[in-house]
């Protein structure tokens, strides 16, 4: 395994030809009824069920997608919703993920300061020391981050992942109509959320791997392409996760300026367009052929779009 | 059970007459060794074990300050370091604390947006409709949350918590060393943190309750005792949430001006100082007697105080 995540990011985003991401938002409301019924005829009618099918939802999913995408990134509030047992379904979806081969990125959004961002960090990034050993609780690949604490909170995440090849992605301008409140305020000549990028910046100048990047990355959201320019040169380091493709109102077309004019330094998410592709499907059966065309189409119209910009590096 | 989160707590903290709250921010580090040593020979040398500890070192601390304190705070981050484990240890903990009549606090910082804010207010707040039933997942009073990402983010949480007397506590201004970095930003003739103060005056205006606070409270650090007086008057509604106090270097002087002229409006949060006291302890194995007698410190050092600035309202 390469030390510096950016670089084992990129080299995955190549074997696949796809610089995407899909996201397992795993509402168990959305759930095939088929799957939700089994699990309620297992466990009964509380969490324990809603995990379970949560779980098997996202293993067959996995499995129809694993030879199409480099990465999947799991959604922890439909987790949590189900108290530990959803928690269990996160962490049993993070080990299948990575079992065939993909970075497992968690959308966690987390935030704090000092030792509590610290024990944030050994949560979903680690391994940290207990008992005299190095142990991991979650171990996943990558994790967002929140930024509005500053530094302090912040580079508690950074460390960790440095130490163990592993990344963060911090929130710099996100994709929902009110960011504007907070984000686009303006101090000086700049908005908040430029401020933002050259923190991320900095945090990341002494952690560039061999192909350019470094492990702290950008959350950027698609439907701002001007911004996205703007946020390309300010950050040259960062790999930038952009949500906000097809459910959120993004197009490929508004994706191309994230990307570098290599081509490369973007990964795209797309969630419920792809894993519940099988609502709009005339076999509703077949959610995991459902999701796999989904995802198939995601990337072609992703790499369609590079190729238009002069930017498709393969 | 009163219909406002607002009513509730200030009730509780009349019943104490104490205004304060105390963070279980269990780093299983510093939970006795006893504890730990019991809980690894029955449970091994994982998280479960760390787990146990944890969570019988919190039931005890809750029974030794049960009728000291109005309410306590579990820092999240401490829970998710041990995995499903941890959150199991979380979940049982609160539980333990509601049982004892007190009022409990997640601080979970969380912050996304639309459905995945309100998929985290169900895992925190709720109750919602599961499997044609409402059920909840860690059913807290009030949870704190990360404005970063503005109404969108924010709204989902206020909804669920006024749907169900439950609150929010909203960062608004934190008491580490870099959060000036962003929160202190000018923007026109303000701070970005007095806009979030506007913005969260402004989510609270339709929920005010028989007291005259409404439950979208405010996280406001008590290092900066100038920033807290434009703030409550920026704020007039909102219970402040006051970090700081004791190991993060806050004073009970500090802490007046958080208060509104009649000595409510805000609960003053320590931690480690409290429920760790027993590592300066002359009898380190009366981890109990230790964390009550800070306790009981602490609300007298806050009252004096508040008598000082001609608050105190007992």
């Amino acid at each position: 395994m390469k030390s510096n995540f950016a670089d084992r990011l990129l080299d995955a985003i190549d074997r696949k030809r796809n610089p995407s991401v899909i996201g397992l938002d795993t509402d168990v409301s959305r759930v095939p009824p088929r799957l939700v019924e089994e699990a309620r005829a297992r466990r009964g009618d509380g969490h324990e069920a809603a995990a379970e099918s949560m779980l098997g939802f996202n293993k067959a999913v996995i499995d129809a997608i694993r030879d199409i995408v480099p990465a999947v990134k799991l959604q922890s509030a439909f987790y949590e919703r189900h108290g530990p047992s959803g928690q269990e379904a996160f962490l049993r979806t993070a080990e299948h993920a990575k079992s065939r081969g993909l970075v497992v990125i968690g959308d966690v959004k987390r935030g704090d300061i000092g030792s509590t961002s610290a024990a944030y960090a050994d949560a979903y990034l680690g391994p940290f020391e207990l008992f005299g050993r190095m142990q991991e609780a979650y171990g996943l690949d990558a994790v967002t981050v929140n930024p509005y604490m500053g530094s302090d909170g912040v580079k508690p995440f950074i460390e960790s992942a440095a130490g163990s090849g592993r990344g963060v992605f911090v929130l710099v301008r996100t994709s929902n109509p009110s960011a504007s409140e907070i984000q686009d305020l303006v101090s000086g000549k700049r908005k908040v959320y430029e401020a933002v990028a050259g923190l991320v910046d900095g945090w990341g100048s002494g952690l560039v791997g061999e192909r350019g990047y470094s492990p702290v990355g950008a959350v950027v959201g698609a439907t701002c392409p001007k911004e996205a320019e703007i946020l390309r040169r300010r950050m040259p380091r960062a790999i930038f996760l952009v949500p906000g493709y097809g459910a959120q109102g993004g197009t490929a077309a508004d994706i191309a300026p994230c990307f570098a004019k290599d081509g490369r330094g973007a990964l795209v998410h797309s969630a419920r367009a792809v894993i519940f592709a099988y609502e709009k499907s005339v076999k509703p059966e077949d959610f995991t052929e459902a999701a796999r065309t989904a995802a198939i189409r995601m990337r072609d119209e992703i790499c369609a779009s590079l190729k238009a910009a002069g930017k498709l590096p393969w």
